[in-house]
């Protein structure tokens, strides 16, 4: 609980209100109550503010005249989303390390640690301080995980692998995995490039849920710091992900992909091999990415312009049209000629 | 092995034939044998009866003559998979709780339990009654699990979810990872929204392998009664599948998208945010659903009509031809202009 | 560490330069060092020999003069992945059974086995000899594995699975949950079709990571000898897969789908029931197969041809050129006519 004072403080809002009211809880606009801070990000929410519930929302300018206390700062999402982090964070608890956790000669494990049953650490594996490892993760020989790290249960992390601080892995995802390689011999059999390089996790990094992240043949699979990726998400040998890029589900990025910074790449987009895509490009969602996009392109489709590509799909929706009108106008030419 | 009258009585079939006869086994109709039952739903395998070397044939009326012993029902692949099931379904037997299971304090366990080695239960897990948790199985604090549910190897569930009666888990899914929610500070930075919400499974779901279905920040994510999800699904966050929903794999639903009842969600589909999907809807595969679609609807491509995208489609296939036809019009007009 | 005469023995090239240099590692070109072999495949790649840094280099003929040397094959890139298996290929070395493996009555366990911890098999389970099992792999009743295998951390192989000699399966993949098989009853309630069928993995296939292979209803799941899937691939109930066939990542076949051998299938292709395709064909990315495709078909879009899907898809983006000229030409006929 804090007092709103204290959460204007630290979002570093403008309060209009109550200063010494209680706030105990984060919500949604429509379901916050008395004791909650929400907030109004559009027209559309402001426009129902005197229905509020909640004992503050989070506005940005102008202010309006209203009932409940505001909170004034110029990014209510982001101010929200400090909000949550300070009454809802749990701050880190080391639990200790398990008596069934079995462990590889030559480990060093950090200090205040958080490692559950059943976890694996294979051969010479660094863990830093304050890493929580919950139940069925499997680290392989050589693997780093940085300070204030966690692994949720079923993660596995094969050999030569570097995770950095404060990443965040979901389970079921697999870092490590030998890139998809093969030459294919004289008789038509797949012969298996060996995949020899490591794969570089940055600081802050979130992976989702059932992720798979290859390892490449030479060059290094690498997500630059702040990268966030949803779920299901496939990442090819030897890609690489800017800083603070954001990836939604079911993603699939193939070998040697270049991705730059603080790109939004939306769910279901495919790319060719060794594709570039350049800093702030937004790529919606389905599209298909099967050449080089410049930075801070806006692309749909085929790596269609966004705009260009709206136009086509309006228009090829309504194709049918488009071809009864031509069969009218070679009526009418026909006509015209026969005269 | 049962009688023909006794499959009859419990599929509720007309028997033509002999009501004595013994079947074995359920079997597709192509490799049925003497002492299998098997069915014939079209046209198609009707025309073939004369050469099944079934025991038993279930058909829908008219009734046709034959020398295969018929079960005569209205709808057969229904009666079909309920004969599957009366002679292949394997009676639940208790096996008892593992001694190499990890439990946390204050789980409640109920009766006739088969928890296989390795799994892991967090503090204050509810299990119900006839569970089954395989090998690899993690439940993270104070979730639950109800009565006749089966989780298999290596399925993942996080704190805080709420399992139903005579549900089953695939192998690999993970319940209850954080959705995906950011927000970029000044600097381009992504702000982690906290993901707060619980997560509901109710009775008589499945889900299949490798799903990831993740935490809301304030609404719950929830799959009603009966939803049958496919492998390799995404449930964002705070989405909210319909009752008797079929979903088949690889779709992705962005968060907070609203799926009615009894819709049928083919593969690779992709949602927009918050978008709603009426009872009763048909999405074909790898459309794109980025509007609200009305209760009953039939959609494909870009959350078109079936039947106007299918028309789009072959049109878009004779692009060429189209754009000839119209240089043609372009040469003759501009001739008799000439004139 | 080789001699280049070794190399070349071993990779059946012709020597252009010293026979005793030293191998010591392979490298991709750009980052090749004095020590290693690389390969230059393309024109874009010889044209930079004389900056090459490398020790050898694999080239097809006709042979370039150049300072450094030479190994000259037909295939330079399937020389080199021979070349860097090698140079590279870790020698099989059995670490035994761990103390810490579940077994069920009744299985048979071959030699130099290398079963790491928290493995658990199941009853009647067959493993051959030189088989890898990585902590957290769950291996159900009945089910064997070949010799040579090797499965990585947390795979779920279900009971009845048969998986053959030399197969390599990544971390997170399931085999053997049940095909997708629902029929609804009167209520619109889903019932369930039991999956009763095996499961059969052939010799030297190699599967990647957090893949679904499903279990039929009575056909077998087959996939042939040396097929190579990449990541998070679904496949259906009773599909059946030919030799050699490579599929790329994110790919969803449908049940029932029956693919030749040799085929390429690449990224996020998704495919209808029962679709047959032909050996040897190439379906590139995003593909939505609707219908049989023919043996040594290349197709794009939705089963089209490539180079007609192509020429579809460059007037597509021109659709608002072509309803331009369309207005055009509408408006001149309609001056036409009024004269």
């Amino acid at each position: 609980m804090v007092t709103l004072a204290e959460l204007a403080n630290f979002i570093g809002a403008e309060i209009i209100g109550d200063a010494t009211a209680q706030i105990h809880r984060a919500n949604s606009f429509v379901s916050a109550q008395a004791g909650d801070v929400t907030f109004a990000a559009d027209r559309h929410y402001r426009n129902r503010l005197p229905q509020s519930q909640a004992t503050a929302v989070i506005i940005a300018p102008p202010v309006v005249e209203t009932r409940v206390n505001l909170l004034v700062v110029k990014n209510p999402k982001l101010a929200f989303a400090r909000a949550v982090q300070l009454l809802h964070r749990q701050p880190y608890k080391a639990c200790g390390i398990s008596a069934d956790v079995s462990k590889g000669e030559g480990c060093i494990l950090g200090n205040d640690l958080s490692i559950h049953p059943r976890v694996t650490l294979g051969r010479d594996v660094v863990i830093g301080n304050r890493v929580t490892l919950h139940p069925g993760v499997v680290i392989g020989d050589r693997s780093q995980i940085g300070d204030d790290t966690t692994l949720y249960a079923n993660v596995s992390i094969y050999h030569d692998c570097d995770i950095g601080s404060r990443v965040i892995i979901h389970s079921g995802t697999v870092i490590g995995a030998d890139g998809f390689g093969f030459v294919p011999d004289e008789e038509g059999r797949q012969v298996k490039l060996l995949q020899l390089a490591r794969i570089l996790i940055e600081d802050d990094c979130e992976i989702g849920a059932n992720c798979t992240i290859d390892r490449g043949g030479f060059d290094e699979t690498i997500l630059r710091r702040g990268v966030k990726l949803d779920n299901l998400i496939q990442v090819g040998h030897g890609t690489q992900i800017g800083e603070n890029t954001v990836v939604a589900a079911l993603v699939g990025f193939s070998g040697g992909t270049q991705i730059g910074r603080n790109c939004i790449i939306a769910g279901q987009v495919g790319t060719n091999q060794h594709i570039t895509i350049g800093d702030g490009a937004l790529i919606t969602g389905q599209a298909g990415v099967t050449k080089d996009i410049a930075a801070g392109a806006i692309i749909g489709g085929m790596s269609q312009d966004l705009r260009a590509w709206r136009r086509s799909q309006a228009l090829y929706s309504r194709l049918p049209e488009i071809n009864e009108r031509l069969r009218q106008v070679e009526r009418i030419t026909r006509n015209l000629k026969g005269k």
